[in-house]
């Protein structure tokens, strides 16, 4: 019988080598998004590709499956929340979703997803959803499949959403959204009626390039972001990606007549930045070391983005800086103008461009169709009309083209289905989170309005970064804050602010 | 018995292979120079490492020795010029180099030449040659020891030398270099005592940096090189590197306050990205792709840096376009002194600042100096008054310290032994195919001063580029110049230009 320490051992030795060419991958996919010259494409998809499949096949090593089966009846899986429980539990499930997939199918659905891709952005172009139909509807045929072959408890759906969300169900996540968008849908009415609007001609000013770079990347270093191990470049799509222990990668992108696209980008990055500084370093490349899931990743993102970023108390302290780096723009502008223009309200059809607090619906009407069609009750062929008709139920407004509705998204013809969610999940994990804060550390406002974050980073740090993946996402929020995952927080969150600023 | 060309295509498929992982380590290594965050650098050598270790394996997999075994008896190795034949030729000479090296022996270089570098940058700083000199000792102790498992036919320095300049000896290059050194000392001599000398403070003025990288750019662009497949980033030094058969990457450093820094660097580094582009693209990944030897690629990149762009030709159409840029430096500045005080000539104790005429001085002394060391012939305790004594023999000045001296360069410490004599060989190589080009192509300058350089640019590509490592340098020069290495051409080229310019 062999030393389960020494086996141990050798399971991180083997998972901090795969993050070691998986952070490889990283650079690569970094410097593709950045720098590398447009000819270049090709031969990175064949590094890409060749550093990929070696991954894969180190991740799979059967010795890996062997390692832990030995480990999962040893003493070191007995206490569920001790580094190397945590690290088995974690490794088999990561080890089995990989394993389980038969690799026809992984292949059909690059295969998939690549055209996919091509012809949704065609489509998208033409609006014209009947060319996309077909790409899409093998697209769900095969994730179904890929659901089936993961295997699941509940429904199927849980299957997919475990990939980014692990070990959350449909049925943790339906109930919550649901009441959300119920009460949503009132609460984004009212702001609508509310004869007390703000004045948008003020957001469409002048705001150099250069200077936005530069405070940008001051109000990063503000909120605690470290340059020494970190830095922020300009991208077609703004991302946050890690490329070893010590080397976090922000990117924005910058509107020479809107502060907003560059700024609160750089912030949202910058929270998830925040994450993965403040995860251990030492426990690099096992799941210690690992943010928990996408949902709890963008809890972080929107938490500096929008609790901090787009708090009254935030721009008290920063509002002066800002417009000394942009008098032409800001001189005249004042300070609660700013505020409330920052924050307009309003029904829209795209979601990336949706305020906070239309931004669920989105997310909702999404994740009931996927819902739906995951489980073969709605048809591809009859997808564009539910779209529309849930736009019409829960925002008001219906698209005028499938382009601008049931095409806006890159995801489904990516095949991220069961992405969505972790959305709302981050908005409202955030918002749990922040309120469980302002009871532990008193009245941020007041730090804000100082221009102080270090308490409610080091609150995260202490709460959240430092865990890893220790806990789940819905035994985090139960620990951290005393509660399971509600709506409450983000709704009195959202009423209380909207209500102000529209005086409702 | 196999059939040869199913043998040779499993060896290109593993040749190509290889690459493709070294590519991946380009890519690391540009990112480390440009813009990696200080902090990752711990990381990054462990990612490299492990890139390394894995290049090594596949490249000396005992499999390619028994398929080049197979190759070599079959007709794909009968006619020397073909395809075929370089390759197998090329791939035998790398996988023996390997293969005989010792891993003990590798690790200990490895070792040596860390600690050698570290140390290097104390003594250097401190002035303190005791201090490096054990370090030294073990270097070239261990660099004769590569050099004797390597193997050689005529003397030791071959086997150092082959690694930067294959298929040279120093037998070839010794006459050369001592024929190039003897009259460069009275012309060098003569163009310290003419009385007509450049105003060199037209030299120290402000240059915006960002308007000399879009003019570097420009000039980059003009002379072909191509954007779509390579950019241009600052980094403390200039240099060029390749991560895919579309990707070729350059640097340089700005200097805000002298123009030549920046845009000679920009000028030297595209000569050398030129003979990248220029490589056959379909053959990336195979000797028929690359470049002959480190003194090819540098005839390359000093073409473009001297015989073009410190031409006058070149700035009788550069030259209102540089003025437009740089208004306040140059407005005033006429071009005849501009290119007079461009190309000022002088000796000095540092290399890397040597103009034209004095820089392959500073090589020979170098080499002189190496191939005693490597003989046994000189110790490493008399070395710095050797070196100071043939700097006071070749260029008339004493170095006041160590530090300007012997310590002056990072290639001992760094292991590099056989590789100073491949500057001087670009410098020769470059006149040499200059002066043919000249005899091909009529009136250069002519071309040069209408902005044509695409007449030269596809004589390059035609003579040179194309072939990979079909031939070895010295039979390259020969079949294209019609003779062999010599002095005559870079020497005619010197006196010629600096007769004129100091009117001797």
């Amino acid at each position: 019988m062999a030393d389960p320490q020494q086996t141990y051992a050798q399971l991180c030795d083997h998972a901090r080598k795969t993050e070691l060419l998986t952070s490889v991958t990283n650079v690569l996919g970094w410097d593709e998004q950045t720098y590398m010259p447009p000819a270049a494409g090709e031969y990175r998809a064949d590094q890409l590709a060749m550093l990929a499949s070696t991954i894969h096949q180190q991740a799979t090593d059967p010795q890996v499956g062997d390692w832990l089966a030995e480990l999962e009846s040893s003493p070191l899986a007995t206490d569920t929340e001790s580094d190397t429980s945590v690290v088995i539990r974690e490794m088999r499930r990561s080890y089995d979703r990989k394993t389980k997939l038969p690799a026809d199918l992984v292949e059909a659905l690059t295969r998939a997803t690549s055209i996919g891709q091509q012809v949704w952005v065609e489509a998208r172009k033409a609006n014209d959803y009947a060319q996309f139909a077909p790409k899409l509807e093998t697209i769900f045929k095969l994730k179904r499949e890929e659901a089936d072959a993961v295997g699941y408890t509940e429904c199927r759906y849980d299957a997919l959403l475990d990939d980014y969300e692990p070990h959350t169900t449909a049925s943790q996540v339906e109930p919550v959204l649901r009441s959300l968008g119920k009460a949503l849908v009132p609460l984004v009415a009212a702001i609508g009626e509310s004869k007390h609007q703000p004045d948008m001609s003020i957001m469409d000013r002048d705001f150099p390039v250069d200077v936005q770079a530069k405070y940008g990347s001051d109000v990063a270093k503000r909120i605690g972001f470290c340059f020494q191990g970190g830095r922020i470049d300009p991208t077609a799509h703004p991302f946050c990606t890690t490329l070893g222990p010590a080397d976090v990668r922000l990117t924005t992108r910058y509107n020479p007549r809107d502060l907003r696209a560059g700024l609160f980008s750089i912030m949202h990055e910058a929270g998830h930045g925040l994450y993965e500084q403040g995860l251990p370093s030492e426990k690099y490349g096992l799941p210690t070391g690992e943010a928990i899931s996408l949902g709890i990743h963008e809890s972080q993102s929107r938490m500096w983005e929008i609790l901090v970023g787009l708090s009254h108390s935030f721009w008290q302290h920063n509002y002066a800086d800002a417009q000394a780096a942009f008098p032409a723009a800001l001189g005249d502008v004042a300070l609660d103008d700013f505020h409330f223009a920052i924050n307009e309200s309003k029904p829209s059809l795209i979601r990336v461009e949706a305020d906070e607090a239309t931004y669920n619906l989105h997310i909702l009407i999404r994740f009931e169709l996927e819902l739906a069609l995951v489980a073969d009750e709605l048809s591809i062929a009859d997808l564009p009309a539910a779209w529309n008709a849930k736009y019409e139920q829960y925002l008001g407004i219906t698209p005028p083209s499938d382009a601008l509705g049931v095409m806006q998204d890159v995801h489904w013809s990516h095949g991220l289905i069961g992405y969505f969610p972790t959305y709302s999940l981050g908005n409202l994990y955030s918002a749990q989170f922040f309120a469980k804060a302002k009871e532990d550390l008193g009245d941020l406002d007041a730090q804000f309005a100082q221009g102080d974050y270090k308490p409610l980073l080091d609150w995260l740090r202490t709460n959240i970064h430092q865990h890893g993946k220790r806990y789940t996402a819905a035994d985090l929020v139960e620990r951290v804050t005393g509660k399971p995952l509600s709506s409450e927080a983000l709704l009195s969150h959202l009423s209380d602010k909207f209500g102000k600023l529209y005086r409702l």
